[in-house]
């Protein structure tokens, strides 16, 4: 870590600032265990484990994308020391809704009595998997603008009823859950570093859900569980990955911002034991500063990152002063990353 | 119009310097008349057009959202005498989707054969019908930056689908079709004069597709015409909006940025036929200065907007160097205004 009075000198310098001035998450009560689901598919016993990487997700029951959304930003909240009417700005940073119309966000507001005569503004982002990145840049811009004080980015997510369960690749993989930050102004040297997107669409169909929008409509074709689940050709989608995130990556850690290895913490999309396995090569086999919390969520969409994130501030691996990156892949192919330095003040 | 040399001295200066380099629409070839869903549904001949303000609009039939947004940004490359790999940046800015996942942009960036080897960023907005509003306050942030050149903004909407054939009132209101704009980097004194959104979230579900998302999923919950179709609470959500939008109005027209009926276009979301009787009032009976397309389009969702600004860019209504207000309300509700001045250099 640099130290912090040296960031005048160090080209980690902070382009726009920020701080996380609370954080919260929402797990849904039911824990399915892929026991479970090995004893259903007929699989060998600890087959899901080994071979994806997952021991256990939260699957959503009663809870909705709404409910769930609330909850993790009621506890950000809480954890700021913040009234919903101190918000100015929501980000609802998912892929599954509750409602095609209206947007996550304005649904998320409506789930806060206290809301209804407040006017701050509600608006989706998505570029699916690294959707949270992706709302945490444009917040840190809004911040820049100085009509804005906090932020709060909501990313919550159902993959559940969107997969087929005699497809052990997804089924084993996919979790659900909450959760959401606080961003706010600051004056102390915090804030973002650098971030990136680029979209590769070559890959586009590699990781799809065919029915349920206007090419598939309900209206023409009828639910059947693989038309309407996620399906993803994992291994064709990686190599495809490989050599863009590699060039990526290396043009991300220039001079500039260091090395990947000197990062405190990677927190990645928990993408799929693959995923995991290619980013600790390309970070030169160093494992230790990367987040995984795959064995006990699963992958939960655009919400796998800012689970992790809030994980480490709440366990402490993310401490004031660190610099943190966040990477992930999305469906598209978009690779999108940020570099920050993490404070709360 | 204020003269472009007194910009300096006047408060209607510009926040984020942007220029509209090019425009492109692309509307379903299939226009289906008013008089045929009046026969079709048993109401009086000119029934629609009276109620509610719809003469034709043009429905997708072989078009997808995708192949749409695609044509419309061809257009607008065309029309800026640009390639797509002069894009840095694509914002997908609409309600509706062929694919739940991938996001709509991916999409629209896969449909370019020659973009294949391209890295720039694919990133979906949605506040529903006034997301392109909040995609172009996005883009102009995303200009400041200097990471970016030229930004491709694309709305395009299939209401078709999701509409209840035997609920005339929204069976008659709506159309399908895609815009494209391209908002460039400028150092005329043209762009971002004031963009400001608010969302009142107690109309949330005044307007609502309920089924297809998590809510009533496919799995659990069979196609059916009420469920899955846009549904709309008029006159419940009209008197919800007008207390917030004549406060909201007054506010955004203070001193510094003179009154609305001074400024030289506005475009409105097509919203519906009392959405216009409503805006002109708080315009003081002023018509001359708003642009109609409603008769021609119906309201086509997020690209109602775009659809107006290419039209009136392409037909001389909006020239260099007005000034122009895009204004609308969204499912949520979310209400959504930019002033700007036009420029394409």
């Amino acid at each position: 870590m640099i130290p912090l009075q040296n960031l005048e000198e160090s080209e980690m310098s902070i382009r726009r600032a920020f701080s996380i001035v609370g954080v919260g998450k929402y797990l849904p009560k039911r824990i399915v265990k892929s026991s479970e689901i090995e004893r259903k598919l007929g699989l060998p016993k600890g087959f899901i484990h080994k071979n994806i990487g997952v021991e256990s997700r939260h699957v959503a029951k009663d809870e909705t994308n709404t409910f769930m959304g609330e909850q993790a930003l009621r506890k950000a909240l809480q954890d700021a020391k913040l009234q919903i009417s101190d918000i100015d700005f929501l980000i609802g940073a998912s892929a599954t809704f509750d409602y095609i119309i209206p947007n996550r966000s304005c649904m998320i507001k409506s789930a806060f009595e206290e809301a209804e005569e407040l006017g701050f503004p509600c608006i989706d982002m998505n570029a699916v998997c690294t959707s949270f990145i992706s709302a945490m840049d444009y917040a840190a811009m809004l911040l820049e603008t100085n009509e804005y004080k906090n932020i709060a980015i909501v990313s919550s997510e159902i993959s559940s009823k969107g997969l087929n369960p005699s497809d052990a690749k997804t089924y084993g993989l996919f979790g659900d859950g909450a959760a959401a930050i606080i961003l706010s102004k600051t004056d102390e040297e915090t804030g973002l570093i650098k971030q990136e997107s680029k979209t590769y669409v070559k890959a586009v169909k590699y990781t799809i859900i065919e029915g349920g929008g206007n090419m598939n409509h309900t209206r023409d074709v009828p639910y059947d569980p693989a038309l309407y689940s996620f399906k993803m050709e994992g291994r064709k989608l990686l190599s495809h990955v490989k050599p863009h995130l590699t060039e990526y990556l290396s043009l991300f850690f220039q001079k500039s911002t260091g090395s990947m290895q000197e990062v405190d913490l990677i927190i990645p999309h928990q993408a799929s034991k693959l995923g995991f396995k290619m980013l600790t090569m390309l970070n030169q086999g160093k494992e230790d500063n990367i987040v995984n919390e795959l064995e006990n969520h699963g992958n939960c969409i655009a919400a796998s990152i800012p689970l992790a994130l809030v994980s480490s501030i709440q366990n402490g691996r993310l401490k004031e002063g660190d610099s943190c990156f966040l990477v992930g892949t999305a469906a598209g192919v978009t690779i999108s990353g940020m570099l920050f330095r993490y404070g709360r003040k």
